[in-house]
């Protein structure tokens, strides 16, 4: 098993996608066919496999998300934070903090119109570890 | 590791499920105590672990998400394939892409009423591609 | 691989804590560097990685999902099992029945404010199977 421990800076609520980088860890780990695991051990920010070719697809995204988890919802007891601190809790309870992908031919084995993002849910710019584990 | 890249054709928006197709898998690969990882290459179809004996269970599941995540609503300004487009991204990102389960005495290690399903989210059929690896 | 199919009794709708559990079984299987997934074999309870310092964290997350899932709703077909049936099984899809992180020096290697709970979502105790895999 090859493990990296890798920390991507957000500019605050948006999406990095992160297939670049876990291409390059399934190529340092010369796996061929195999299985790679990608970890956010944080519980403001999270995963998802979502749609790579119109950047209006992660606009909107955030738009529904917007409205279902509003900001600053006078139901939240938690907002030590601020009003963005429990609305990340629970989007990325909605979403994974745990993604799991096929390798294939030494590549990341997703289809063609599929990325792996980190979904950054806190306004501030953060840094974030990401943890890719490939066998 | 054993790995098979199934088509599965589905009737448009609807469950398919995989339990059978994931059993006779597991028997091909002769693994007795294992894990097994089910992928979906595409973003708008998703899985679930969902209940396999009332199908009024997965009809309340898409009323909900139909509720939860309208077609055609104005908000969503990626609509290039139709009304049904940027729902089955949401859709697929509040569900799973990629699943993963035991694998015991041969047989994957669901729950008595646990089945494992293919959501298609688009109304139109589609040839959706399963990966389904064992070790 | 090393495997346990251990027993939580829940109380009822509420948060139970796995990481002790996770961190024992882990320990017991004396892996060092590797992987672990949990898999929960229900429809009605689940599995997410979320903060676990702040209790009202899990409080506002319970109210905002009986907000979004209501009890009783009188769009749902399913309730043989009372109002809290159909809630419980929508509940289980928007979050995880399967949860895998990494071993990291003998530990779970999840984040310092992180931890892994069990959802029930039922109104009633249970007792749920909960399978560990480490590897």
């Amino acid at each position: 098993m090859y493990r990296r421990d890798l920390v991507v800076r957000t500019r605050g609520r948006s999406f990095t996608e992160l297939t670049p980088l876990v291409s390059e860890v399934i190529a340092a780990a010369q796996v061929q066919e195999g299985m790679c695991h990608v970890f956010v051990p944080h519980t403001s920010a999270s995963l998802l496999f979502g749609e790579n070719a119109d950047p209006s697809v992660r606009g909107d995204l955030e738009r529904f998300m917007e409205r279902l988890v509003p900001d600053g919802d006078p139901a939240y007891e938690h907002d030590a934070e601020g009003p963005d601190d429990m609305p990340a809790h629970i989007r990325t309870v909605l979403t994974q903090s745990s993604a799991m992908l096929p390798v294939s031919r030494g590549r990341p084995g997703l289809g063609t119109w599929q990325g792996l993002y980190l979904w950054e849910h806190r306004h501030a710019p953060h840094e974030r570890h990401v943890v890719i584990s490939v066998w």
